[in-house]
């Protein structure tokens, strides 16, 4: 077992390397500007074996929202396109929606007034219909919309709204020993079925928003029954909360959009040693979408004011990113 | 990068040769009885590419329960000796234990009596002393008992009261490309602090029962204050879901030891294609302990009822086992 052994650390010091001499090509759809050159320096001072700042491979740990961050969440949150077919889906099933808001709402195709009640009544559809159905049904229903789930302004896949120079940042930290995680808003089973496809990440490197679950027995055969009850919401303070649960390690660094991701960026800053937080900034209306201290979506106001007060890198999507979303070519 | 990936496809490929040639020495505190061979007839099938059985490396998904599988569990729980290190520590800041049980029985040295209650009251002992202070210094009191604690009878530390053949079956799994979790009825903030060091199995791969944290401000720098209430218990019906929540994949493969494991096993043994369930049988009344189906810690009535009823492999450790214990030479 030694010569594997030997063998596999000359392979990895062969990859660090190549990934070193490689390393200006990893991230071509970023301008060089500040953020890319930040990005770059951080991870070429923790991989640089016998400096003060070096950090072991198993400590690498970066932790990365979803919405707003790694794909697009305008004009809403992409989770309740899914809810919102799965409202008319589980609708049948269900009578007491029609006089019972948001559904009510949005049974009428009047998607505003559902979403008044802001992030509770965004929760509460999500529970709703995702609860009912075994976690492997459900599994299954994501599966089924998300393969032909179409963005309504740009027609395109959801699954191509992904940020091609976050795409192209995950493979970099990866190639140097990263092991990247998940940290979102969104529902943890809800992302799982096509985390690693799009992003490389498995599911168990996705931490979320979660409903509980009881097990079962049905025809002798053991379910996990998903109930219409809140377990975990992962935003803001629960961010840190869940990193502390499910991954066990402060991250390293940490890649945020909004408010909700502050505690997180806080939490990663607060560890001793070298540490990278980064905000993307959603400043471009022409490519993407501009927003910040006023949205109701992934508003980002204290984190502004904190990343500049903390010398945290904020990313302009318009003055640093090439290209935007991995369908542009 | 291409290069990179073609070397990396090729290593894994000689790894995987020379991991086949050495099956048979994978596991040299194994006798050559009959859960030796059913451990290397399932791995053999479900890494030989092209076969049926094949499972891609992603999803081999292997689940250990810790306490009776992993290390001793005798003549209690391990975690209860740290429990009563720090009521006792910690009593000075708690005088009203002095009349409360389990605490006060504890405190008179009395552990029988403390212990009485059952299952319901080694958790309260085990929140009580978990919490009111941060993560740090909770993983801090962890490491600091875990380095010096020694087991009551064999004298030897607790570290060392693990299954040399348990550690060798870890290993031979890694190697065949499984990615090993722990799915603990104990402390997930209990385990993290040495589990990669005694297993190899990194924090983020330990799923346990845990308590609620508080995310807060602290002079400036934010903190997760442990609190005095349970979130979750990784136990019996919870272990499915803890799976579910932590891993988000079925494990192929899954050990364990008492009754407490039971639907984590029938979980595993329901999906499709190769499954693995393991019992442990603690029938060495010399070398270990011998107990089942009638003791307080561990027991194993209805598992070894379903273990013959399905065909799951049951290991005697004192017919199974060649070495028991790490420190044994």
């Amino acid at each position: 077992m030694k010569t594997i052994h030997t063998i596999k650390v000359l392979l990895a010091l062969a990859i660090a390397g190549i990934n070193a001499v490689n390393a200006q090509d990893s991230l071509p759809s970023w301008n060089d500007t500040a953020p890319k050159k930040a990005i770059i320096a951080f991870v070429e001072k923790v991989t640089k074996e016998g400096s003060a700042d070096f950090v072991l491979p198993a400590e690498r740990i970066a932790t990365f929202d979803n919405d707003g961050t790694l794909w697009a969440e305008q004009p809403m949150y992409f989770q309740l396109f899914f809810a919102l077919h799965q409202v008319k889906i589980l609708a049948p099933q269900h009578p007491e929606w029609k006089d019972k808001e948001p559904f009510a709402s949005l049974l009428k195709g009047d998607v505003k007034a559902a979403l008044a009640g802001g992030e509770k009544a965004i929760l509460e559809i999500v529970m709703a219909t995702h609860a009912g159905m075994t976690t492997e049904e459900f599994e299954k229903s994501v599966k089924d919309w998300i393969a032909t789930a179409k963005h309504p302004t740009t027609g395109r896949p959801l699954t191509e709204m992904v940020y091609q120079p976050m795409l192209e940042l995950l493979t970099y930290l990866r190639a140097n020993g990263f092991k990247t995680f998940i940290v979102s808003g969104g529902g943890i089973e809800f992302m799982r079925p096509w985390t690693e496809k799009v992003y490389g990440i498995p599911p168990e490197q996705i931490v979320g928003s979660s409903g509980k679950t009881k097990f079962e027995m049905r025809d002798g055969k053991p379910v996990l029954v998903k109930l219409p009850a809140i377990d975990f919401i992962d935003d803001k303070e629960g961010k840190p909360a869940g990193i502390n649960s499910y991954i066990g390690r402060r991250p390293i660094a940490a890649f945020g959009n909004s408010d909700g991701d502050l505690q997180m960026l806080q939490w990663t800053a607060a560890g001793s040693g070298q540490r990278f937080c980064l905000y993307v900034h959603h400043t471009d209306a022409e490519r993407e979408y501009a927003y910040d201290r006023e949205s109701n979506i992934g508003q980002l106001d204290k984190g502004l004011d904190e990343a500049k007060a903390k010398g945290w890198t904020v990313v302009s999507m318009k003055e640093d990113w090439k290209r935007i979303f991995t369908y542009e070519r």
